[in-house]
Order: C-alpha cells, then sequence, then structure tokens
C-alpha cells in the first residue's frame, strides 16, 4: 500500500567548531532558521560553534512553528553524549574526520561560514560531488575568500557568495530548484 | 536560549535486500511497525527487501498517529533516487558497502530479519561496538542461526532470539532502559 | 617508458588481537611465513596477537630468502606507533573499526585464524565481495565454525576449510590461479 | 624472535588525473623519483595524471637501484585492474572519493603538484592531521595558490612553497627529520 511522502531537501551548514565572536553565532543561527523555514532539514557535524549555532536556529524556528524539517547531526565519534542538544537525530560515524565527508554526502547543498581547514575540505567535498557551496562571505575564514571561486575547471559556476542568512537560503533554494 | 528537546532512540533492521518469502515481507513490516509504536526511530540501508518493509511499516503506523519517529536510510552509494519510498531522510554515503557500518553507528541496537552476508555483517558489527542485537529467530538466513548466541567472549550477553516482531521490539526496549 | 614490473597478490590474515594459546601463536605464525614464500604480499590489521604472529613469520621468512612480498599493516587509527614491529608498510586509516573493511578490500584473499566478532565482519565482508576465505579449522573461535559453510546463496563455493598453514596458502594459490 | 627492520616514511604525492601539459607530467615524475632518492615509500591514490606520472619517476628511479621504497596506490573503487602500471601495491578501498582521506592518512607528508578541488580537500585533510604540506608553486592549480598560506589558525607552520622536485622533497626531508 502506498503511503504519502515527501523527501524534503537536506541542507548541510559547515563552519568552525569554535566561533571566534558573537556576530558569527547570530549569523549562524539564522542560517539555520532560514532552513528551518524553507521547509528543509538541516545536517551538521552536530558538535560545537557554527554547527550548534545553526542547529540552535533550526530548533527555535521549528519550535515556532515555521517548518517541520529535521536537524541532524553527523558525529565523528561513536557516543551520542557529545552531539550538540539541539539535534533531533544524532547519527555517530566513528569514522574520525572522514565524517566530514558524510556530512557533505548528505546534503543537497552546503552553506559555508567562516571555517577553517575542516570547512575547506567540506567545500572541496561538495565541489568534487557537484552540489551547491554557498560562501557567506562576510564571516571570515574560508567562506570570506571562496565566494565567487571556482574550485577547479570541472564545473562552470561558481561557489556562490552571500551576505545575509536570507540570501544564502534563497540561493540554495533557487539552485535545488532549477531556477538559476 | 534553551529548546525543550528529546532525543529518540534509533533502531536499525537489518536483513536482505530481497526477500526470499511473502511472511518475511509482513514480518519485516511488522518489526518496522513496532519500532515507530515504541516511539523511536527507524534506520535501515535505505534499499529493497526487509529494508524497505521495515520502513514501510514504520511510514504506516506513523501515517496511523502511532508515533512520530523518523525513518532513516543510509545508502551505499550517492543517488537519493534509489531509495525506497518510505525514507523521510535520505543519508547517501557514497561509501559501497562500509556503509553498512555506518547503519550500525546509528543505531543504538540492531534487529536482525533473515538475512546473508551483510546482514552477518552488521551482527558482528553491532557486537563489536557493544549495541544489543536482536534476531528473529523464525525467520531464517543468519537471523535464524544467530539467536542465544555469543559471538564472541569480549560480552557476556547473547544475540536475543524473538519469535515476533513485537517481542523483538520488547526486547530492545527493555536493553535500552536497562531493564535487562 | 614502460617499466618492467609485477604486481604480486596480497593476502589478508585476520584474526583475534589477543591470542589464547601459544599454539595459535605459531599457526599464524606459519601461515604469515607461507604467504611470503609464496610469493604474496600479506596484509594484516597492523596490530597484536594474530596479526602480530602472522607479521612475524612473514618477516622471518622474508629475512631467510624466501620470499620478498610486502608486509603491511592497517591501522583503526592515526598513530603508526601503535603497529607491531613487523609491518613493512604501516598504513594508519583513522577510520576506527572501519579499518577491517578495508583489509578485505586490499586484499585477494583472506584467511582466518580462530577469531571473534571482528574477524566474523571480515570474513562476512570477504564473502560479499566475492573473495575467497579459508578457515583454519582446528583453531577456535569462528574460522573453526566457518570451514565448509556458505554464508548466504550468492555465491556456490563455501569458506574453505583448512587444517594447516601449508594447505591454507595452497588453497589462496589454488582460487587465486583458478585451478578450482 | 626479534627480526631487524625499519619502516621507511611515506609521503603522497596529490594531484590531477589528467595532466594538462607536458612539463606538469615532467615534474610529478621528478618528485616521485626524488621520493625514493630519498629512502621513502609513494603513496598516490593509484589512477592516472599526477599520480601515474609520480609513481612512473619513482618506479624509474628504483628500477636504476637508486632506492627501494615501496609505490603504493590507494584506488577508490574495489577493481585493481584500473591502477596505473607502476604501482608495486594496489590497495583498493570501494570508498569513492573518501579514498583521498586515506591517501593522507597513510602518508607522513604530502606533497601537491597543480591539482583541483580533490588536491585541495587533500591539503585541507593534511593540514587538520597535522602532516606538512608541500606545495609546487609553480605547477598551477591549488599548489599554485596555497604555497606560504596558511589554512587556519589550527597550525602556526605554512603549506611549504617548492620551486623544484628537489627542494620539494629537501623540505620534506626536513619537516620529517625535525629540522625545521
Amino acid at each position: 500500500m502506498a503511503v504519502p511522502f515527501s523527501v524534503k531537501a537536506t541542507v548541510a551548514v559547515c563552519g568552525s567548531g569554535r566561533l571566534p565572536a558573537q556576530e558569527l553565532e547570530e549569523l549562524a543561527e539564522s542560517v539555520g532558521e532560514e532552513i528551518i523555514r524553507a521547509g528543509m532539514n538541516l545536517v551538521t557535524g552536530g558538535l560545537g560553534g557554527v554547527m550548534e549555532a545553526a542547529s540552535r536556529g533550526a530548533a527555535r524556528a521549528r519550535a515556532g512553528g515555521h517548518g517541520d524539517g529535521t536537524i541532524v547531526g553527523i558525529l565523528p565519534g561513536q557516543d551520542k553524549g557529545v552531539a550538540n542538544p539541539y539535534c533531533d537525530l544524532i547519527l555517530p560515524t566513528g569514522l574520525g574526520i572522514a565524517r566530514n565527508l558524510l556530512v557533505v554526502q548528505a546534503s543537497d547543498a552546503v552553506v559555508i561560514v567562516h571555517g577553517g581547514s575542516g570547512t575547506l575540505s567540506e567545500a572541496a567535498f561538495a565541489w568534487q560531488l557537484g552540489k551547491p557551496v554557498v560562501a557567506l562571505t562576510g564571516s571570515g575564514g574560508w567562506a570570506g575568500k571562496l565566494g565567487g571561486q571556482r574550485l577547479d575547471s570541472r564545473r562552470s559556476d561558481s561557489v556562490l557568495g552571500a551576505r545575509s542568512a536570507v540570501e544564502a537560503v534563497a540561493l540554495v533554494r533557487d539552485e535545488l530548484s532549477g531556477l538559476r
């Protein structure tokens, strides 16, 4: 028997596990919130910093009735207990930093906020896999450098630069709906 | 700001991608249904056979208002399109059969139905990781052989044998609540 | 410019990280020795017990001029320093127990000696991947149970039982040369 | 019984699977050659382009008696047959592009030649893992951009820029011997 269903798009938010500044926390929260408001699922690496802030923003939006997407945390270790408290679904992997690749594989598009070398590897993976990558250009780190860049010649598009959470998620929606 | 939340337990259902008999399909459906009724999430390998039947049972239970757990499919490949139509959240991995290990890592307990060598590897992984393993002893395959067995001396318990879906999920609940 | 070369076959030896008995140590050493004598590479999980004994036997055979295969250790962690001292090539993975799958992927055939649930998962993976599996039937553990068994119906052959290291490696050679 | 042994350092050469120019092929060959001459093992992703050229240079150096390091190819797929013909030891992984991480995990230092997003992910992983990264700055691609850059603040050193294969391997040797 058929059961009606509809699989939501899933968007990864990638960025530093430690946030250097309060305004980045608010930015990451807003990205999480906008993803839920857009009717999508959020996936992160499940830990602190950008991951936690995005998840918190998503949880708040959902608690406010603004969407019903799932908040997924894909952990490097085996212990669910280290996840931030805003994940609905915690997926331990036991794969160490290889879990970064799984965050990207699990998503339809990737938004990067600030970010160091871990985030850089995630942007590079998403590029290799042909997935849209949106960088919050004002957030510094690798996100501040990659907006507008092509990571190699296999794709004709670029990492998309966004100046706000609203713009970032609008770009994701356009990409996933084939509008661009 | 704190957002109230509660992370559900997640149970994996592992078994053959092709079902040899109609009664196994009904059994796997019932296991999925009971997992949702118990207030837990279901995770499978996202494809056909036991994975699809369990997911269908779970989706039906949820559509009937009997729970709100998430139905997760963790795929070996990169293409979401091959998932069975009952998954809420489809996580491609691109890792081939290594995704079997991720199904186990993602879960708090594993239920096996029938099953060949892939299922055997999943039971062995769950055992290594210290997670409860419940085998539907009447379903044949490795599930029919492993009930009551210790897979090695690192644990003092055994693979738990269950004769029905209801009993299997009751065993999982007892294990996860520390009642046993 | 062409460089003459010949890639050796690579055989995995899988078994417990702790050996319960002295005679198993000698058996695992003999398996490693016979693999080198047969002109093949040895791959193990790089740690102690059966892995170390097989590597020691291989290193001794090579030191005696009986072959020039490479002794490879594929580690679960990131630290080369924990490998046993008989590996020529130490490959850390950082993947935890998922490295078990890589030991199998890296090999053309798998020999199991005694072994608990980790070894069981390796036999199951090798079976899934269509690789010959040889079990030392007198060594106890899962090797003692799997000889002569089919792990599922996808293959028409069986796990091959061997009573000695010489017989085990002869079976591997026959399998890889297509004699069987 | 103790067997004398000495584990060589292992150096990864990462770069594009397709070479845009003849001079890059010669450069990658020279890097492979210098690694063997320095008494180290070479590890690559086992396929064409920079990977094949480096392996060919290494094989040639070894055939000329200039070293005895092992040439390792870590493949994304399961089929050894796709490896370039200069690998001594071919390790299939079945993990798709996640094998890029394994190339880095397997090495003590990473040299990048030209390179697109795959190479970028490898440099980022090596940085995360605290391993020296040397970029051939004249080779274009990401290698041309990363020399002298810090990929984030977790390390106080930089990606080292080298203008020649000889300089690149000299930098690796200095790094691994703690001279820098």
